[in-house]
This record gives C-alpha cells, sequence and structure tokens, in this order.
C-alpha cells in the first residue's frame, strides 16, 4: 500500500480523488490473490468434494478482481464506462464470494479470512462507484 | 477450438447450450490475445503519443476480456449473477475497444484487425447473455 | 490463429522468423484456457478428491503458459533474457501438466485431449528457445 | 500482508518454511501490480516515445511476476521443477525492470518506487530459490 501511494502521488494523471482509486485498486489487488490461496487450501482438504462450489467461486473472483484492480489503476485516460462495468462485476462477484466463504467459516479460519477481505473489496468497489468521478 | 469442442464435449457439466458459451469464451480469449498485440504493435510505432489512448483501451480489454473467457469457460456450478456481469463488463470493452481501433484502421491494417474482432467478441458476449440459461 | 497471423504481419517490429513466435504464442494460449477448462471439469466429477494434483498442475500451468503467451507475442524490444526464461518455465510446466493428464487420460477424455495440447505447446516452447534469435 | 499471513497460518498444507514463501509471494504479487501502474504513468507523459522500453520491460515483468505469485502461493501439491523454474524467471524479470527503471529514477519519481520493489522482489525470488525446499 506504501508503494503504490507513493507510486501514484508521482503519476502525470493523478485525479483529485485518489484515495477511493488507491484503497479500491489495493483491495482488489488482495482479494485476487486471497481467493487463489483460499481455492488452494479447500482442494487440500480431505473432504475436497464438499468444497467444489467454494472453490469454483474464488477461481471466478480472483480473475474478475484482478481485472477490476488493474482497470481502476490505469490513471491515464480512463474510460469511466468500462471502469464501471467491472466493478460492479467485481462487487458482485465480492458479496457472493463473502456468501460461500461466510458458510464455511465456522470450519474453515481460512475462509473467515477470505469472507472479511469480500467484504471490505465489495465496499471498496461500492465507494468508488458512487463516490469518484472519472474524468 | 477443435479442443476446446473436444473438451468441452467431454465435461461432466457440459449446458444443453454449450455452442453459445463455446463461442464466447473462443471470441474472449483471442481478444484478449489480440489486445496484447495490437498495444504492442502501437508501442512499436513512431508516433506513439498519438496511439495512448488506443494502447490504454488495449490493455484494459484485454484484462475484461481474459476474466470473462475464464469465468464464462467454467461449467461446474456457475453463477449466473456474475457470469452475466462480466459479460456485461466485456460487451462495453469490446465496444469501446472496437471504436478505438477503428479510428485508427485506415492508418493502421492490425488496428482494423483487431476492431473486427472486438465486434465479433462483443457479439458473442450479447449472444450469451440474451440467449443461455446458465443453470 | 487467422487473426494473430494478420496483426503481425502488420506490426511495425516483425522479426524474419515471426513463425516460430506466433506458433509459439497460439499454443500457449490456447493451453492457457484448456487448463482453465480442464481442472474445472476435473472440479467437475464426483471423485475430486482423485483428481487434487490435476487440478493443481492444471491451474500453475495456465499461470505460466499465459505469461509465457503474452511475453512472447510482444514484439516491440523484447529481452532475449526474459523470453528465454519464460519459455523455460513453459516447458517445463507443460510437461509435467501432459505427464500428470495422460495418466488420467483413459478414464477422462477431456484429460486426453488436456494433454496432447501440452505436449505441441511444449514442443512449440523448444522450437521458439532453440530457433529464434529475439533481436 | 496480515490476511495472507493468517490465511497461510490455517492452510492445511503449510510447510515449515512458510515465511520465504509468504514474502516472495507478497513481493511478487506487489511487483505485479505496481507494473501495471508504473507502465500507465510512463504513458501518460508526453514524452511517451522515449520510455517505450520501460513500459514494455513493466508489462511483460507483471505478467511474469503474476504467475510466480500464483504458482508460489498455492500450497498443495507443489512441483518443485516449475516453482523453481518460475522463480527463476522471475528473478530475471525483476533485475531487468530494475535496470531499465533505475534509468529513468532521477527524472521519474514512480520509476523509483518501482525500481526499489523490483530489486526487493529480486532478492525474495532468490532467497525462496535457495532457501526452500518445496516438499
Amino acid at each position: 500500500m506504501q508503494n503504490i501511494t507513493a507510486l501514484f502521488a508521482a503519476h502525470p494523471n493523478l485525479p483529485p480523488d485518489a484515495s477511493l482509486i488507491k484503497t479500491c485498486a489495493a483491495a482488489c489487488y488482495e482479494c485476487a490473490g486471497l481467493y487463489v490461496a483460499c481455492s488452494d487450501a479447500c482442494l487440500g482438504e480431505t473432504h475436497v468434494a464438499d468444497l467444489v462450489c467454494c472453490i469454483r467461486t474464488c477461481l471466478d473472483c480472483s480473475d474478475v478482481c484482478l481485472a477490476a484492480a488493474r482497470v481502476v489503476s490505469r490513471l491515464t485516460n480512463p474510460s469511466p464506462m468500462l471502469v464501471e462495468a467491472q466493478l460492479m462485476a467485481c462487487g458482485a462477484a465480492c458479496s457472493m464470494c463473502a456468501d460461500e466463504c461466510e458458510s464455511h467459516a465456522a470450519m474453515h479460519e481460512y475462509c473467515r479470512v477470505c469472507a472479511e477481505a469480500c467484504r471490505a473489496c465489495e465496499q471498496a468497489c461500492r465507494a468508488l462507484l458512487h463516490g469518484a468521478s472519472f474524468q
């Protein structure tokens, strides 16, 4: 977070409202990584057959969050329409993944960690959707 | 396309309407790759400064198309809501990229090739959005 | 393949030996997609617990092939050292994934399809490693 | 970092030497994101034509680091051979990107930030290559 803050501060096209963008990008990147680790932890359980839906959801959400993180963190000539559409997809993905992981949280601590990060990312996406002007 | 057709045919969760999914996944994967090549070709031009918007658009769209391709081609426990949200983002991305690349098509043959693939991908996303039941 | 051929033909930095690059990029992109579909098909089997190693291998190889495809298909200012290192990783990944998928090929047709594509991609990576000058 | 630490701690296949893996995964993920932002900042400069090599290098390195991060952070049934090959590619990529970005560091603060993160990631890859047993 410290490095992306320093990098953004020197960016030639930094918008006035960069803090929402930065928080959202950081949350999306974190989730993209956590979902890989959560799906891998599920895959390592002896009762993996009960976790197929969680694995699949995490894999999808990782892809969607990664796309959102990359689109949002590009500050040169952004397209508000595309940013918004990808943030909508990302918010939906995080909400879905949070629901799924929460249902396993009592049994798997890693699902609890993942679910909390999902909720934070969903909020960061919605905050940027409603609070930012991308132009 | 031949391989993904053969692979899908043997998938334990193949839905009845797999042809729309297959066409959409193939188009999204193709665009994800073409956009990388198109942005790289733009980057190689001496007048790269005139192509900044095209490069940025291609980079975004590659990320969004890749996420769509991966989400759509997973047939086990898909989430209709997430598939739809990512297809909306992908259709918007392809439409935008087609407009941008068409504006350079007279000068750069690679932008013409890229724009045509964008339009085909946009259509494949919309066909899947309207024609498929994901359950 | 037709579109990437047309796009490369118009690229300002097309090297003389582009056919090896094109074949390799196409094979890497194809595998990156097939591995996603193969891991998803495995995930859909009732005996998923027997396929954990195959799923994990496919997920890794998809990531490595995607990186290789993107690095190889950029023709502007390529770094021979990085291209070679990523092709080495990709050849190793495809060889490993082919071995794994072949061991399930008799039972799962999709693993047979995936294994054949792995071998073709491994060969394309090695052909480019040995045949190309990247400068 | 806090979340991935908590998630790894609950992973069913946590190896004894997870701290090197965690540091490496975190550094690779961070670089994968910073390179996107650095290439985008370069793209926003009026003298973008002087930064083509930096943009291209950052795009490649982002892809290679992302693949490394994902491969390394999967703890279930890892393949030492593939992990090593991808870490070699990633170390080479980070070294190359650090050199390139350092050459612009006096003029562009974001290149300085990026170069420092490159060096840290290169070290984390080499530490894991030499210090870890992946089995």
